[in-house]
């Protein structure tokens, strides 16, 4: 069956791969499955037709036959379980892996959005600048502790897994506030990530829909 | 094998139910598992013996013989999918319990720990009284469109889910600043939840844990 997915017409990030349907085609990419992209303008993003897709009027969307996923970390649990390459086979390795996918999208992606929230949302807010450091701050106390965690190893728990698919796509998120520097280990396996095959054809392919735009505007 | 979790010492909510093992124990509950409770200290749970068991020092962790599980969603999931009760047997179906998993940790609870940091956190600092109704507004937008998701129905996809069980402990944070009252709708969807006799035994036992500690203190 066709895997469709949606994808921005126009990405905020302008290419930088930091919208979530990078997470799912770097996804399908690990596990070799072929996939097409509906794009998706911002006004159409909030009208019923996208809506009872994705009830939260978002990127990305799953359809796949009579099924439809939203939700990133969802979609990417759903392709993990039905393929191989992205969760160990042993129980519970599969199970550690599952949980370093909610660590990086309910511990460590909360400040995140925060970060983004002040940056750019509440940039002309009289508040921004001198919260700011509040925010990075409880962001550097999740990176200190999972730095820790990491330690020498390549990956979180063993071999590359959806767990680490899933903190690389959130750390990125990091870059462009500079905060990533801060950290090199924390660096160097974002690094590993973005070198791999998978999630450079899946950056290839979202980069293209976006310079195609902006040459198009 | 004896399943043991962690749940603080003292929680921050004297007894709410609002701290995170109350999900744990509800889904325990909901699959009729019995299981121990090591309660923790702020102290302890920044130390090294927990710090292995929980990377980012929080509470609840899960215990079953070899296996060490964190992070609220993943214990719940792993929980759903040994035991019958809280996803549908129906693959798609199942699918989709997962994915209101996802969207109640990664796009409804963002903005409600954010409501939190602002209120309780930041609540000294020059901004928080102006900052306030952005961030409440934040989550009237995703409360609206949860709230048209869920229309007529009694739970968000079918029989009541993994995916309701932590659609509804999130939403539950929203009580003590009042705005779960803004809609009706869905305060009856978090009612329901809270009706359940897995919920009740949830919640007393945490409770106990607590009032114990205040009387004691």
């Amino acid at each position: 069956m066709t895997i469709t997915i949606t994808a921005f017409e126009r990405s905020p990030d302008g290419g930088k791969g930091l919208a979530r349907d990078t997470r799912v085609r770097w996804a399908l990419e690990e596990v070799g499955q072929p996939y097409e992209v509906r794009l998706v303008s911002f006004r159409a993003m909030k009208e019923p037709a996208h809506l009872r897709l994705h009830p939260f009027g978002q990127i990305p969307t799953y359809e796949e036959g009579d099924l439809v996923l939203f939700e990133t970390g969802a979609i990417v649990f759903h392709l993990a379980q039905r393929h191989p390459g992205l969760l160990p086979d042993d129980a519970n390795a599969r199970a550690r892996a599952i949980t370093w996918m909610f660590a990086a999208l309910n511990t460590v992606e909360p400040p995140i959005l925060d970060l983004s929230n002040t940056r750019i949302a509440e940039r002309d807010k009289p508040w921004s600048q001198e919260r700011l450091p509040l925010v990075e701050d409880r962001i550097r106390q999740r990176l200190v502790q999972l730095s820790a965690r990491l330690g020498d190893a390549g990956w979180l728990d063993g071999a590359f897994s959806a767990g680490d698919l899933m903190m690389v796509s959130v750390l990125l998120r990091l870059r462009p506030a500079g905060m990533l520097d801060e950290f090199p280990d924390l660096a160097a396996y974002v690094a590993r990530g973005e070198a791999r095959p998978a999630y450079q054809r899946a950056f290839a392919a979202q980069w293209a829909v976006n310079t195609a735009k902006s040459q198009a505007g």
